[in-house]
């Protein structure tokens, strides 16, 4: 069992080294992770500029590989024959901050483990914290202790085809922790305002500013799980199509060349 | 009706400037887009840096705005408030390659319409060409009549809540064009290959290289659609939830604190 590490925080954060030790035990061990901080980065294929990998030593010495690509092109260049041995299993985090809601589609963490659904691999996203999020983890080895539990069940188990999981681990000790729930994505409400500033030169800049965002803790969702102190496990597929909306859009009698809708 | 105009390629492509015009007989147009092309950039938000947004001109002499932001930026910024206007829908392209199956997640122009879905406003994305794409597109015209078609459509029958719309459009003279289908994603085929080339000072670099990728022309898909001659209409939501994987990883018996999961 060849297992990649990778993350969207950079291969020298203490998230990826916390999980890069978690996950020795159940196999043999490849980290490759960006060379610097991709949060919010989305799933990314860069095909318009060729990718450095360099190799570096995590603090506990352990080798691994850097590169200047997003995290869903550390997955890709792992899977596409970076590493001699074929890659089996894709974990990715732990990210300092939860992935919850619609968070998925920006989260580098989530989409690394999507990458690796594209190319067959199972993937397995984690991250850590508080629904209402913003404070520094200061302690990855909870999550690190459940992580190990899901990928080792995971391998025994087997994941559904075309399926990948994210998991949010609520920012508890572990003896606090009450167990796992098996969840749907819920409510994101994002609070992004607008700053508009002027720089010395007088010139208008923006940040995307605002609150972090919350989000409705609804019964059955990650986000409700996660507010409870449960970790949530949620599997993922990439089918974003909305199959009840197919046939409604099919009566729109669109024309062209007179040809009208068949649905 | 105030209609946003953005796209992945940067606002001097010539299917932004397409679209735009096919729009303006639909609402009051606004165009704020990237700078630069951002193809394969995913669904990014940029919280780490301030972005720029400077005016510009289409080469019609239109008024536009350029932002140094990813596609999705320029989304958030129009909808945080950057135009004084309220924008009551988010038009993206025309792409000069078609977004199918898993490039949804990884499309520029596709996930500037879900963050448009994400601050509640409808986006509809707009693609042109073959399933095995890589020609070079000389006419947006012909998918600049149709996009016109089915933004007049949505207007009229509003898209269901929670959904947007990814159109491709066969390249085609549109005497030619078949007619429309609504379609669910098909399955691309990704034909990436890893290029190890060796740099003129002996390090070695990585291209993410390979073949263009091709698709399953399976019936009722938008690759289906797209491979006969039709417009693809596929309604996309945003819930990637694997909801018949819930029950099944539920039944995992993992343990944090001799906890069970509870499904």
């Amino acid at each position: 069992m060849n297992i990649l590490v990778t993350n969207d925080d950079g291969v020298g954060a203490p998230g990826l080294l916390a999980l890069a030790q978690a996950m020795q035990s159940l196999g043999n061990i490849k980290i490759l992770a960006p060379d610097r901080n991709w949060s919010g980065s989305g799933h990314v294929k860069t095909l318009d500029r060729p990718l450095r990998i360099k190799e570096v030593k995590l603090t506990d010495g352990y080798p691994a590989w850097a590169s200047d690509g997003a995290p869903s092109d550390c997955v890709a260049l792992a899977l596409l024959g970076f590493f001699e041995e074929k890659i089996d299993l894709v974990v990715s985090g732990i990210n300092p901050m939860p992935n919850l809601g619609h968070d998925v589609t920006y989260s580098g963490t989530v989409t690394a483990a999507m990458e690796a659904l594209i190319w067959g691999v199972p993937g397995i996203a984690f991250s850590l914290g508080s629904v209402e999020n913003g404070l520094a983890v200061s302690d990855y080895q909870p999550a690190a202790s459940v992580a190990q539990e899901i990928v080792a069940a995971a391998i025994q188990h087997s994941l559904p085809a075309g399926t990948l999981l994210n998991v949010n681990v609520p920012m508890l000790p572990t003896d606090q922790i009450k167990g796992f729930r098996t969840t749907r994505l819920g409510l994101r409400v994002y609070r992004d305002r607008l700053d508009r500033r002027v720089d010395p030169r007088g010139r208008p800049y923006y940040w995307i500013g605002g609150d972090t965002p919350t989000g409705i803790p609804e019964e059955g969702t990650d986000i409700g799980a996660l507010s409870e102190g449960f970790v949530s496990i949620t599997p993922l597929q990439l089918d974003l199509t909305a199959y009840n909306a197919i046939q409604g859009i099919g009566k729109w009698q669109l024309t062209v060349n007179n040809m009208v809708t068949i649905p």
